[in-house]
């Protein structure tokens, strides 16, 4: 049977998640790696979701079984895997959880929900410890700020084609996507923009990101209530600016309860 | 008339926070690296303590003057002068705060208190997030371990002879200092360890932080009530190991009212 991992890395020093054609040290380059010193031979290791270089995981998950094959041969009972596995590790990736999934198991297709954190660090002056882990915002914002946003991203929810916030270029036919919870909380100098949805598309948390950070930025903000119209116009200009990778998380990756084996 | 800068820095890439005679990078020779391309001459740039490689700071304070004199001759007024120094440091340090003191001001004599934390991450595997700010107790601690190291670090409150828990070798002819505050919290995986005294010894916190741990760990924990006694041996041999110096912030330095103009 398969393996489902569930790894979390800090991606400030990765060319992203996805191994790249022209080289590059990525996440799955890594896991490639440790689990061939683990197990002594070759696997297959698919990952949840594609990440941008500098896109951080608190959750992301891969199946992992030997390469042309849907079983993982190895002595090791799962509970010992996490620790096996992050001792070949680099410090800025670990695995934390191992479960046998059912063979058919796709750690892509079978997602049903997925959670993504962006966050903003608002102070004049910057923080040592948010260095590539917030986007930081030095402008006075909107003594309202975190509750203008917050009724802002309240208009995500629900199921829309959510063209405004996709990469143009992107080769998506159908951009409807179901969005379950979206909502920004402040604590100390952190905001944090989280939403919940069935699926995202290309650069969608992010394009969210730099609209909501517009409601309350600059000579003419924009109004929390004209995001509708911006889901409406199925434009990507009529939307904000892609706000920076390394403010993203992955937060939480959900998978139906019969994968589990 | 001086100026008194609050910065703060992740210590990961730093040998610690003073010039070394060997050369190396520190945190000192950045900022007067800073300083002389801020204001086009050199500074003497005199902080409030000194660091181990690797140990972080929240709140650090210096005193900067040109070099020679009690005065820093600029045009910039203390308001701008945070962000423009900071615009000169490396993404791990920055200066947030700068008020004018009196001449006679020393940022390592005035110090009137001074509160340290110190963080451990509790759980089977790492965590990349906090990788270099934390120590990763992969043990399963006692079930009660914050109860029992809250209980432990109470017992150094007061005034006390804290010769057990001062580097072997150290000059310091009278180690009294007097602890005001010393509490263990815990959130999520992170367990906190904070210390506020009139003064500190050279590794008093981290030896304290090792210590601490002892009493949650291992096959015969210490009794979190046998510090007294590990005071009052007035022995480093009967005090608990130096803890690494990567868990280790300087949270807080407060001066007397009287220096600020």
């Amino acid at each position: 049977m398969k393996m489902l991992i569930c790894c979390s890395f800090d991606g400030s020093n990765y060319h992203g998640y996805q191994v790249q054609r022209g080289g590059g040290v990525t996440v799955q380059s890594e896991l490639n790696r440790a689990a061939r010193e683990l197990f002594g031979y070759e696997c297959d290791i698919v990952g949840c979701s594609r990440t941008d270089a500098g896109v951080h995981a608190r959750m992301f998950c891969a199946a992992i079984s030997k390469r042309g094959r849907s079983d993982l041969p190895t002595a090791l009972p799962p509970t010992k895997l996490p620790r096996a596995l992050s001792a070949h590790l680099p410090e800025d990736i670990c695995v934390y959880n191992a479960v046998e999934v059912e063979d058919e198991f796709h750690p892509r297709y079978a997602v049903i929900a997925k959670e993504y954190e962006y966050r903003y660090f608002v102070r004049e002056v910057r923080d040592p410890f948010e260095s590539n882990r917030s986007w930081h915002m030095p402008l006075p914002l909107h003594p309202d700020a975190v509750v203008k946003m917050n009724r802002a991203a309240a208009h995500f929810c629900g199921k829309h084609d959510f063209t405004s916030f996709m990469a143009q270029g992107s080769k998506i036919v159908d951009a409807t996507r179901t969005v379950y919870q979206a909502g920004v909380t402040q604590e100390g100098n952190v905001m944090t923009f989280r939403v919940c949805a069935d699926g995202f598309l290309y650069h969608m948390v992010r394009i969210m990101a730099g609209t909501l950070i517009e409601c309350v930025t600059g000579q003419a903000p924009r109004d929390p209530d004209s995001i509708p119209a911006v889901i409406a116009a199925h434009d990507r200009a009529s939307a904000g600016r892609t706000a920076p990778a390394h403010g993203l998380y992955l937060n939480r990756v959900e998978y139906p309860n019969h994968i589990f084996l």
